[in-house]
């Protein structure tokens, strides 16, 4: 039998995941929005044979923040990036996050839709509550929406989108020329749905995705996002720092399953890693040390006070932090917080430590070597239960993503841990996922 | 001095614009949602140095209509298919049509803005307040709102998404590595703006269009339509089918620009136009009658129910229509309404004669002929204040679009009325249309 084969994700963020990535050498003042660069990123990622490119997002542009000039915040909205993605690649799977606290399910649906035809079956909707005063702002709300009923809400609307995408058999279009008849109107299915937050007619107005549903991608890893996520999520992309605590959390989660019905085979669970890959070991230290002194002292504190959700400014910033909050006090980034806290604690760091083993993966998991070690790193996770697979991270682009795929990659298939060609035509292919059955003609057979 | 061109759009909806042109040979099952199929129409139009492209939208499926099984009903979305066509053209405009009803500001703003940043500047915004009752239902409302406060959103909405796209200066990013300063917070706003339907608070969180502003595209011609258009549209799509309601419409419109301080050239009215193209003035009728006689009765009647917003299915269809309601019964699609009212009267059609005569062309212009008929008509609009370019309707893709480039164009760039290559590298270019000036830097100096 072959050897089980794991799955990778090219999140893009350019011009990288490193948290002053803009000023290394190698990132130029148009690599943010010229299509023309990340098209050519997209095509180094297809040629790697990744499973997806995938884009976060966010709806503020964080000018509150005393470091805004400092760090690079206007990227691409990401629906108009992957449909334009989309036009260009052939094979590659294209995730993109959108809110379900600041849109309508109708038009979210109706988009993942539109660029699941448009991609031949390959697109995929990672999931999000939106956090933060200044995004709720700027949708005419004083406050954030409190994370329970940010959550709440996400339930009910991934639902609602999920029976949008049914709203249309598969086989509801018949095209008759000769007897004038274009779609089987039985086979068209209002919803009429009514829940605690949201009320949607239906139907879509356009046919059902090429894969059925788009694949639903989830990245919150809060008692209420893991329990979003074994209910509905088929992908994961999570941030673990250890072993142990990913084992755990891939336990966790796949063990929620059950009660929904669902098989843990369903549900692909992808931490996020950050690769510094050189020829040498020494290679990818100095690479790692030119990162890390990139990042002014303001910024590092000021992020690390943004992400753990409290201000670090008086601090000595060669000191230790001080004493934190309990993690129920914390309104949205609960996981984020947590893992925070626990990793000064277990390596006894002083606030300038957090920040810049932080500053580049954003609290994902770094690994730096010879792509044979970034392999091993790899391969142990995933061989021992913590991972199906990983987002990887390029701390810069282009290069980042070079060295990724022309030298991790290659050893990832030595060792027949990759894919060599994609094996699918759809995203939900490529990532062994089943095609949903239509949950208004399962009814249909049933009664 | 060179003689003035007339500005060409060409309005997208496959299978075509007639009312069942998806059961006319020429189109194919896959032409509704087949991106290579689209992307050939989009390279075609471009070969034919058309201004733009023109996407009509509704968020609707139309499922409640009797005859929802035979008509075509489930194309793309816009912005998803925009993106793509943007990816693979280089000169002509992509304007898509986006509810201000049924959709947040903070969002539309800055898709708009991507997708100008996306093309190098081609993007345009066709501004619809959506009407309809099934489209409320798709967004938690059980009735339509009413068309006055549609309108008065729409004014506020249109007003945020500009103060929106002018949050960042054109020069608020710095990009300089050396300092760490990545933008210039002073030339980033914020907004908080307040009205009565809604509240923003900013700034975007994208860099400003490469145009300024996308441009603003309209195509109501109720009064309230009419003045929206006068204090901030520049480009109008309308319907008009004889010169001299032309003539009314353009003289109207741009009478009304003054009092905004604005100046008749800052807006091009472009009505819409269905030709049917012969190499004699006999196949071209011919091509006419073969698309006549596909409509089925119940359909045209149905449709033209719809568009009058009355029931005709229990009158004679080759008798007279019934007595109509005044217009200010009418809750929306005003201007619609009076010109199919007006063209029965005038014309003293049945009922069977008024449908086909709108079949097609959906109350806008159908001409008939030769290239150089074709060419005249246009011409004669043109030269004579009604018109200061077109959008043109295929009633079939591929070979609607096919017959207009490669035999209209042609005779129209004979005489001068039409480029022979793009002279701007951005829509607004194209259309002769200035850059805006940025309110808030505007401001800046002032004070």
């Amino acid at each position: 039998m072959a050897k089980k084969q794991m799955k990778l994700g090219a999140f893009f963020m350019l011009p990288g995941h490193h948290a002053v990535a803009w000023r290394h050498p190698d990132a130029k003042a148009d690599h943010v929005l010229n299509f023309d660069f990340i098209k050519e990123q997209a095509l180094t990622a297809e040629r790697g044979k990744f499973d997806m490119v995938f884009l976060a997002d966010g709806v503020a542009a964080g000018a509150e923040s005393k470091v805004f000039g400092q760090s690079s915040s206007v990227p691409f909205e990401p629906f108009t990036l992957l449909s334009a993605i989309a036009a260009v690649t052939k094979n590659i799977g294209i995730v993109g996050t959108v809110s379900t606290t600041y849109n309508e399910p109708f038009n979210v649906a109706r988009k993942f839709a539109s660029l699941d035809h448009l991609s031949n079956g390959r697109a995929g909707w990672n999931v999000v509550t939106s956090g933060g005063k200044e995004a709720a702002s700027n949708f005419g709300l004083k406050e954030e929406p409190l994370h329970a009923q940010r959550y709440e809400r996400a339930h009910e609307f991934v639902d609602v989108v999920k029976q949008l995408w049914d709203s249309w058999e598969d086989n509801a279009i018949v095209f008759n020329q000769e007897t004038g008849q274009y779609a089987d109107a039985s086979k068209v299915h209002t919803l009429n749905y009514e829940g605690k937050y949201l009320s949607v007619g239906g139907p879509l107005n356009i046919a059902r995705p090429v894969q059925g549903h788009p694949v639903v991608v989830q990245a919150g890893s809060s008692e209420a996002g893991k329990e979003l996520a074994a209910r509905t999520a088929e992908v994961i992309f999570t941030a673990w720092q250890t072993l142990e605590e990913a084992q755990d959390f891939y336990r966790d989660v796949k063990g929620r399953m059950a009660k929904y019905g669902r098989n843990p085979d369903e549900l692909k669970i992808m931490p996020g890693v950050y690769p510094i890959v050189g020829q040498t070991l020494e290679e990818a230290e100095t690479k790692r040390q030119q990162l890390l002194d990139l990042i002014p002292e303001s910024l590092g504190v000021a992020r690390l006070s943004r992400q753990l959700g409290v201000d670090l400014a008086g601090y000595p910033v060669d000191g230790p932090l001080p004493e934190l909050p309990d993690v129920s006090q914390i309104n949205g980034g609960k996981s984020r917080f947590q893992l925070l806290k626990d990793l000064a604690e277990r390596e006894n760091l002083t606030i300038r430590q957090l920040y810049q083993n932080i500053a580049g993966a954003r609290g994902h998991r770094e690994i730096i070597g010879t792509p044979e070690q970034i392999a091993d790193q790899l391969e142990d996770w995933f061989d021992h239960g913590a991972a199906d697979g990983f987002n990887i991270m390029p701390p810069v682009f282009p290069t980042g993503l070079n060295d990724f795929v022309d030298y991790v990659i290659p050893e990832l298939q030595k060792r027949g841990l990759f894919r060599e060609e994609y094996t699918g035509t759809t995203l939900r292919e490529n990532l062994e996922l089943q095609r949903p059955e239509n949950q208004f003609s399962k009814e249909a057979v049933t009664h």
